[in-house]
This record gives C-alpha cells, sequence and structure tokens, in this order.
C-alpha cells in the first residue's frame, strides 16, 4: 500500500507514527520522471530500512530564470506506479506553494563545494538543493536518503550540509544507472532526437578513455583532462560547458592522481544539457 | 544531576537516550554570563518539558568584526551553579572547533525580517544566530526552546527560521525580566559604569512613556516613534542606533497601531549598546 501524501503536516504525521513504532526510515528524494536510476535508490532504500518514503517535486529554487522548470518531464501516474512497483510506503508529492507559502524566505547556502562544476555555469542551483533538502530531511525525518552519483557535485553538497549543520540524515550514494550502450539515466535524455541521442554517447565514451589511461598508468589530471575534452569536442553535436577534474570527495584542485578523484563532464546538444562523471581511482604500482 | 557535556557526539548521545525513553526535550541556547533573565528561560523549560538543555556557547559567528567576542563576559562557574539551581539535565558546552570544526561552511539566511533593527547595524548578526541555532536544534532536537522577549526581533526571526525549514521545534518567548528600577536584565549591562547605570533608565523609561501615550489614545506609531526618540535624546550620555515600530511579529512598516506592534529601541552608552523593546497593543474603544 503506497500513501500518497500532498500535504506537509500529512506527511509529518505518517513519520511521527513509523518513529513511534521504532521504524527506521529510508528517504529518496526525487524530481519524478523516475527512470531506472531513481528505482536503484528505492531498491537500496528498501533494503536498508524498515518504511520508504519518495518526494517527487519539481523544486522551482534549484531552476534558474532561463532554464528548463515548466518543461521539466511530469509523468505523475508512470511515477507512481514504478514507486509502488518496489514498494515504497509512501509518496510526498507537494504543490510549491505547500513548500513555499506566502512570504516564505530562508536559504541554505553550502560554500567552498558549489562554485566549480555545475555551481559555475547554474548560480542558485545548489542553494536551491541545499535548501529544499533540508526542508525535505526535516519534514520526512530520515535516517538514510539516497542520491545517485550522476549528480555527484549534489552528494558531496549535501554530505557537508549534513554534516556542517549537524543534521542526523546518513547521506547514501547510488551508482550510476547506464542505458545499455552506456548513456547514463536522466530525466532530461527525452528532450534529444536521435541524432543528439547518438551523439550523446560521447560522454560515457569520453570517461571510459579516461579510465584506460588511468589504467596505463598516466597519473597527470591535466593529460587526462585534455584528452577527455579533444574526445568530447570530436563530436559535431557536442557543445562542451565543461571536463573537471578534483579530488573526490572534498572537490579540491589536484595535479598528481594520488586520490580518489572525480572526472566530470557536462555537455550540451542542441538545448540539452547533461552530465556524467567518473570516479577515477589512481593504479597502485 | 547537571551533566556537563562537550561534544556532539556525547550530546546526541544524551539526547537519544531521552528520546527512547519517551522524554519530551526542553532547550534554552544561551551564550553563559546568565542572568535572571535566563533563569526564567530555564523554569519555563522546566515546566513544560521532562528533560532541560542548557547551550552556552559564545558564537563567534554572530559577532561582527569590531564587536565585543572576545570581551564577552564568560562566567562559566556561576552559571553552571545557576542550571544546577533550576535543575538542568545537561549543559552543552562546546568549544568553538566543535560547532566549526576546519572546512566548515554552511550558512543560513532567514530573508525580510534580518534587515531592519539590529540587522541593520551588525550586518552577518542575525545570519551566525539562524546558522548556529540551526545546528543546536539539530543537535538537541528539543520539541520547544525559549528564548528572551528582549531579543524579540530574534524570537522573530528564529520562528521564520523554523517555519521556513520545517523543522520541528516550537519556538518560545519568554517575557522581559527586569532589573528593580527597570533596566532590562542583559550580560552587557556588566560593561556600564555607574552613571550610564543610571543613565540606562531612559530605554525603559521611554517604553513606558510610549505605552502611556498608547492607553490615552494614541494611535499614530510615528508620533509615538517621535516622542520616544525625543526622550531618548534628552540624555546626554546616551546615543540613539534606532527607535523604531514595527508590526509584530511581521516586522512590517505600520502606520497606525491598529494591531500588535514592537517598539524596540538600541542605544549606546560609552562602547555598550544595549537594547530594549516592549509590545504595545492598540487601545479599544
Amino acid at each position: 500500500m503506497t500513501n500518497v501524501v500532498e500535504s506537509v503536516a500529512e506527511m509529518r504525521a505518517i513519520v511521527a507514527a513509523a518513529r513511534k513504532s521504532g521504524k527506521t526510515i529510508g528517504f529518496v528524494p526525487t524530481m519524478g520522471a523516475l527512470h531506472n536510476g531513481h528505482l536503484e535508490l528505492m531498491k537500496e532504500a528498501r533494503k536498508a530500512c524498515d518504511a520508504v518514503i519518495v518526494s517527487i517535486f519539481v523544486n522551482p529554487t534549484q531552476f534558474g530564470p532561463n532554464e528548463d522548470y515548466d518543461a521539466y518531464p511530469r509523468t505523475w501516474q508512470e511515477d507512481l506506479q514504478a514507486c509502488k512497483s518496489v514498494g515504497v510506503d509512501a509518496v510526498f508529492h507537494p504543490q510549491a506553494e505547500e513548500m513555499y507559502p506566502a512570504g516564505w524566505g530562508t536559504w541554505v547556502d553550502v560554500n567552498g563545494v558549489t562554485d566549480k562544476l555545475c555551481g559555475k555555469p547554474r548560480p542558485g542551483h545548489f542553494r536551491g538543493v541545499a535548501t529544499v533538502v533540508t526542508k525535505l530531511l526535516n519534514i520526512v525525518q530520515a535516517d538514510k536518503a539516497f542520491f545517485g552519483q550522476k549528480d555527484a557535485q549534489q552528494v558531496v553538497v549535501l554530505k557537508k550540509l549534513v554534516r556542517d549543520l549537524n543534521m542526523l540524515t546518513e547521506i547514501n550514494m547510488v551508482p550510476i544507472v547506464r542505458e545499455a550502450d552506456g548513456l547514463a539515466k536522466s530525466s532530461r535524455n527525452v528532450y534529444l532526437n536521435p541524432k543528439e541521442r547518438q551523439a550523446a554517447l560521447v560522454l560515457y565514451q569520453s570517461l571510459c578513455s579516461a579510465r584506460e589511461m588511468v589504467a596505463a598508468g598516466e597519473h597527470n589530471c591535466q593529460a587526462i583532462r585534455t584528452a577527455v575534452l579533444r574526445q568530447l569536442k570530436s563530436e559535431p553535436l557536442a557543445s562542451v560547458d565543461y571536463a573537471e577534474i578534483y579530488s573526490f570527495p572534498e572537490l579540491k584542485d589536484i595535479e598528481k592522481l594520488n586520490q580518489d578523484v572525480l572526472l566530470a563532464v557536462a555537455v550540451r546538444f542542441g538545448a540539452t544539457r547533461l552530465i556524467d562523471n567518473m570516479i577515477l581511482i589512481p593504479k597502485h604500482s
């Protein structure tokens, strides 16, 4: 039985009842348009916790004024079926006014890890993410929350948020789920026309090439980054936003691959912006 | 038995044990230098909740670069005795590094009610307050937290914080405690020399005059404010920061006293800045 909950008050009551009966709560915050990547998060929550809550909320405060908030895919009926299929206990599905009523105005800013990668071309994005996740975690009071590695920077930001504000929820990162041909699952993939869909394979291919370079002994981050950029730019339909390497999970500048690093890429195909990443692990000789 | 707790981890363990045994938690955040006003907060918490936690933490992030963080009175032994005298269960007394470890950097900004009154001459003050209170409430997981009306704007800010971020703690405001001659209790009163101490009476006197004007039927906020300013300025040792009237608790501009309003004053005596306030209730004819 999957409860559909639209109000904060009702969500709180369900959470309080679960808590009272000693249940642990696993939480998967989403913006809907659920794909197998999201299902993987729900399955992990299902394995780890007694009760599973999924939120489906296209959060306006994390979209920029020229971004795709209005166009963002909304597939409520399919989403609800997907939640039911993995035994989700409650789906929190508030209207924007329930989360941001008139007079609302309190923001959470995570500094230090939000000014790079997707934070640069999307100013305010991580402020919106940190703020809505703070609100959702306070409402759901989850023991564990689950996020996809696809948004690796988001996971870094949220781990720092929880640590810095002494929140109780444990943030868990779940590996990227890919299509058979390697394209990372994304709610935005539906925007791609067939030619763009084919061209988008270059993201994962460039990451795999980097992994091979590391396996072959390359430890110079700049050399790896240059090769990835070259490969991305060889695709005529691709317009590269960034290809960057940072230490992981600190997101500090790094020259030598002497610890885990995050190789992250963002590429536009027409009006559609896709991201992908891989954690590169240094080869020990 | 009053526990003294210096680490977040130990505080969490105590809170978890209290929660597990079904106890409600009352919380009084302070910066120490406890006076009868603080004791009143603790007694209210004692009455309302099963377990009472007091934090004593001079929070560096709410002091400006030219403010009195280093000079702020620290009276730990007396404070601990005061907590014991009213049956506080635990005193949370962390070092600054425990609250703000290396690499820390997540801030909470409450907008709309922080740009006026004390927010104007103390930029960043309420950001520091909102941030540390968010952290403390997350650590202590209080059912109810208690704050003095002396810092009425702070109470407004924290009520908005809790509402906007969907936190579970209820924010309670406790009336101002005054010396026999009317001066509001404040940890900063110890800074005053005898002449300043005498001169400082003008704060409460000006508030009482305003109350009398309202009782006599005055409903024009500007007229009341002008009279208060005149009275404050008649004291040669007083340097007025502000005397303002806003709707309460919204802190909106208001012309006619047709709802509860906050009359708030801030005055410097030498290097010491004191604040006081009164909630004026319109006279119904």
